[in-house]
């Protein structure tokens, strides 16, 4: 079994995001965008595919994959990742990424099975996280402390557990006092029972993280996320050592795969480590659940877009640590469950108990729309 | 899909190995012996097999089994590890390793597919060493340091590119200056570049321990295992601390899965971990994998009798760590590929480099002779 290619397609598709400076999400007017896939093609009569790669990785990842057997995951990676350390054919780990999910789309279409069940199936079902975008100025939107509050209540409503607030980014924070507002308005609307997260402006500094965490304490958040730059690993260590309820979870921007998240894990840098699959891959995240189930420490999954079918996958297939999927981003404006036209279905169905059905599917999961992709292709395979 | 049932069978065959009041094995006068296998059935077609297991596990392992999905390998092995906590069900890790072999096994002949494969290839060969038996008092055996050194050097003619010697147990040994004695005969007859490991006596003191390891880098011997008492884990920080050129390889039969791994590493209290599928089966030796993976840590495999088609399929989807497979155990005066004659064809063949092909047969990889079995059947599957 060999693989004989490796190629993308780029489509376009009417997109109702667009990104502010430092690349977070919020609605915008409707505009044309575009989306890579990547696809291995193999002398099976089956091909893998993942949704994400880019043109521009093609030279090394043929370079790497093809002549190999698409089966040997493990050895296709480790010449990746060594391939990383060559200015010729570094990939970038999204990169690497779309590459190891296609390998893997690819096991499970040739056996009939979805990845989840390849891995080893813990669950059919995993409770759902709301997770909001980072904060606006577009009214009626997430403008103002209020704003969270009552989109917090309709998501609550709609049947979620929980919910995770990202707060005012650059350039519109940041602004301490505005983010312990905007936690204490939605505590205050949805009550005592609902879990509640933040994930505020990555840039604070140690003592304005520390009196961020004391106020979440005081609301019974349940974790924060990256108040800091992830590079000032003492720093997180500091802040970890002083926390008694709030769990600060890692990292997640930070470069290095499982091997970052183990550096974390042996410093106390967080009480619970991240992952998701754009870090290199369902290969290196099941080394980090490894690593995490060894030591006993949880591993929360993080959104990962496009990149959500093998998240799902993985956290079908995990025993512990990992209680949620995050499902978003979303917004009072925008309607996440229409953003995936290249989708037949959403990957992500969410019952009314708040619970995400994982496709059981071959391989990722997905139900690729492939008339809408004919109908839309910008750049044909190749 | 759905398990339908858990069963074992027991045929006897004709054994010339003897194992002495420590468990340890030797030669010994041709005796009837018995071999357990188990078997899952399914609502499929296919059912899984794994050489090992025993009756009395049948109740609770079919508590646990009966009515699952044999592809959740996560969800029953971490009921049986719950269970473990429970005096009613309790399974030994060599039983739950039995039955999450045989759900792998089943995986791979429903799929087609080598174990090695549905975990990800990383290799189809892999380097062994010979491991000897431990030492005895056998004529032409392993009952003198001259008799080691004559038989390493045979190993070495038939392409071994390393060798481990077991020296004396009780109740020949401990006997720290025959140790050592037996290590340099072994070095001078094989010359420098034959890898050389030691696993002696397991009681020796931290003081022992010690001089055996300075005896041993000064012959440079490549590692050394479980000198001492594995629940002495103090004893394994200090002796590791200070040495420079040897390795300290464990723990190796330490309770606890690849959870003791991780406080091992944790502790520093080896230089590199090691982990066999009988340690409660192939779900934790992945944990283990990615734990060692992600901290850069060599995990060394440990040699399982009948589970080693199991560890041969984990050690060809290790990208690292992990150099050798350990054959064995081996004696000048016993014939080791004939051993298992249950199966058709031998489950570790190794060429005159000194690898081993890794079995590309569906599941396990194991060729099982049926006709032996049936013809030596003492208890049929139920």
């Amino acid at each position: 079994m060999k693989i004989t290619d490796v190629q993308t397609l780029t489509f376009r598709y009417r997109s109702t995001l667009g990104r502010d400076e430092e690349g977070h999400t919020h609605p915008a007017p409707e505009h044309d965008a575009v989306q890579v896939m990547t696809r291995i093609t193999t002398d099976e009569e089956v091909d893998g595919y993942c949704f994400g790669g880019s043109e521009e990785m093609l030279p090394a990842a043929r370079a790497a994959l093809v002549g190999r057997d698409p089966l040997d995951r493990e050895q296709i990676w480790q010449r990746l990742r060594r391939d990383q350390r060559s200015h010729r054919a570094a990939l970038s780990d999204r990169n690497i990424g779309a590459l190891d999910m296609a390998l893997w789309d690819f096991a499970g279409r040739l056996t009939g099975l979805p990845v989840c069940k390849l891995l080893g199936g813990f669950r059919d079902k995993v409770p759902a996280y709301a997770s909001t975008m980072c904060g606006d100025d577009i009214p009626g939107g997430l403008d103002s402390p209020e704003a969270y509050a009552k989109f917090a209540l309709a998501c609550q409503k709609r049947g979620y557990p929980a919910l995770k607030l990202h707060t005012w980014m650059s350039p519109i924070g940041p602004n301490l006092r505005r983010d312990i507002a905007a936690c204490r308005a939605v505590r205050e609307a949805v009550g005592p029972d609902m879990r509640l997260m933040l994930d505020p402006h990555h840039d604070y500094t140690r003592e304005e993280a520390l009196e961020l965490s004391r106020a979440l304490e005081e609301l019974d958040f349940y974790w924060m996320e990256e108040p800091m730059n992830e590079h000032n690993v003492a720093s997180y260590v500091w802040l970890t050592g002083q926390l008694e309820k709030l769990m600060i979870v890692g990292p997640e921007t930070a470069e290095g795969k499982h091997y970052t998240r183990a550096e974390w894990i042996m410093r106390g840098a967080a009480h619970a480590s991240r992952y998701d699959v754009w870090h290199a891959g369902i290969t290196p995240m099941v080394k980090a659940i490894g690593l995490c189930d060894a030591l006993g420490v949880r591993l929360e999954v993080h959104a990962a877009g496009t990149g959500n079918a093998g998240n799902l996958q993985v956290l079908g297939a995990m025993g512990i640590p990992g209680e949620y999927y995050e499902r978003g981003l979303l917004h009072p404006l925008w309607d996440y469950e229409a953003s995936t036209p290249w989708l037949t279905e959403i990957i992500d169905p969410m019952d009314d108990q708040g619970y995400i059905h994982i496709s059981q599917k071959p391989g990722l999961g997905t139900d690729i729309n492939w008339d809408f992709i004919r109908d839309n292709t910008l750049k044909p395979w190749g």
